[in-house]
């Protein structure tokens, strides 16, 4: 078989895909030509609905298909408190853990000098802005506890404290249901230094 | 974040895919709309073009773009050996091994009562037609070394034999560059009995 142009350029576009490798995006292709042939059309479909319809929200940035998203316009939401995380993703997980009830600020990014990305990528003005409107009364930061994140954190204190925002970190300790034997020693040792 | 409907839907879409579960279609899906617009009408486009072009070719079954595959068309191809391979993947996998001159005929399944799948739906008339036209010297068998792959086998050959048609099937035995000690034993035995 010479490859059909039209399959070689669904397998390529595949390809694009995260976590997806030349031998998965070729499976895929095949699936959805020869046996899934609806839920292909339903793909691209989805596909061209997402991207027409998802634009970031005025308010807090995150994907939403109304100019204000459904949860900053909610009026059971705390405005008082204002939880600061990385991406979309990190707001579903924080919706999930039923934790928090005040309202998010989404940095679509991490300060990543490496990358590019500096203070005026992650909208760290309008989180100035937001965080000293007077609603605010506390500003939780959320970001990875990964280098870049505990930077864009360190960043962001920096910027509201002197405003005299109060600004808290998540706590960091032994992740519920891990066995202490297989925690890693730095996470060990900030669970000693911030025990309660 | 209550998930705009747009997204869900293309969380929804993504979840289809073979080896894609919840959390992998969740970050896929983010990456499409947040980082790679241009890739993800890339992607709609090229699924949207497959199904369109994408047909069976008359002569093999295999997916083709023309009513008859380019290798079914190529005058550099040996029609008198015709290999039976289960899908166009299994094909591909021929092809790239470079030993395998001649023409194929691709069953696009397996037989498998459970699925529903008997000999009718795999083509077997339209091989054996093809088998018996007097160009074919020899039908090669390249179906899988699975439970259904052999009976596949065995079925075309109690059909072709009869006809005085010659079948072969591909060797069995231990794989290039494997260590013994890591093969499983069925292998090694069929290696012991089929020595050469």
């Amino acid at each position: 078989m010479t490859t059909p142009v039209s399959f070689k350029t669904l397998i390529d576009a595949l390809k694009v895909l995260p976590g997806i490798g030349p031998r998965a995006a070729q499976r895929i292709a095949f699936d959805l030509v020869q046996h899934k042939r609806d839920s292909a059309i339903g793909l691209a479909r989805a596909i061209e609905g997402a991207l027409e319809k998802l634009r970031s929200c005025e308010r807090c940035n995150t994907l939403s298909e109304t100019p204000i998203c459904s949860l900053c316009s909610s009026k059971r939401r705390d405005p008082a408190l204002l939880c600061v995380v990385e991406t979309p993703a990190d707001q579903i997980t924080l919706e999930q853990s039923g934790a928090f009830s005040g309202l998010y600020f989404v940095l679509m990014g991490r300060i990543s000098p490496l990358d590019g990305v500096g203070p005026a990528q992650i909208h760290l003005e309008k989180l100035v802005n937001r965080a000293t409107d007077g609603t605010v009364k506390e500003v939780i930061l959320a970001t990875n506890f990964t280098n870049e994140g505990e930077v864009t954190a360190h960043v962001i204190t920096e910027l509201l404290q002197p405003q005299g925002v109060k600004v808290s970190r998540l706590a960091r300790g032994i992740p519920i249901g891990s066995e202490l034997e297989y925690v890693d020693a730095a996470t060990v040792a900030q669970a000693v230094r911030e025990r309660r």
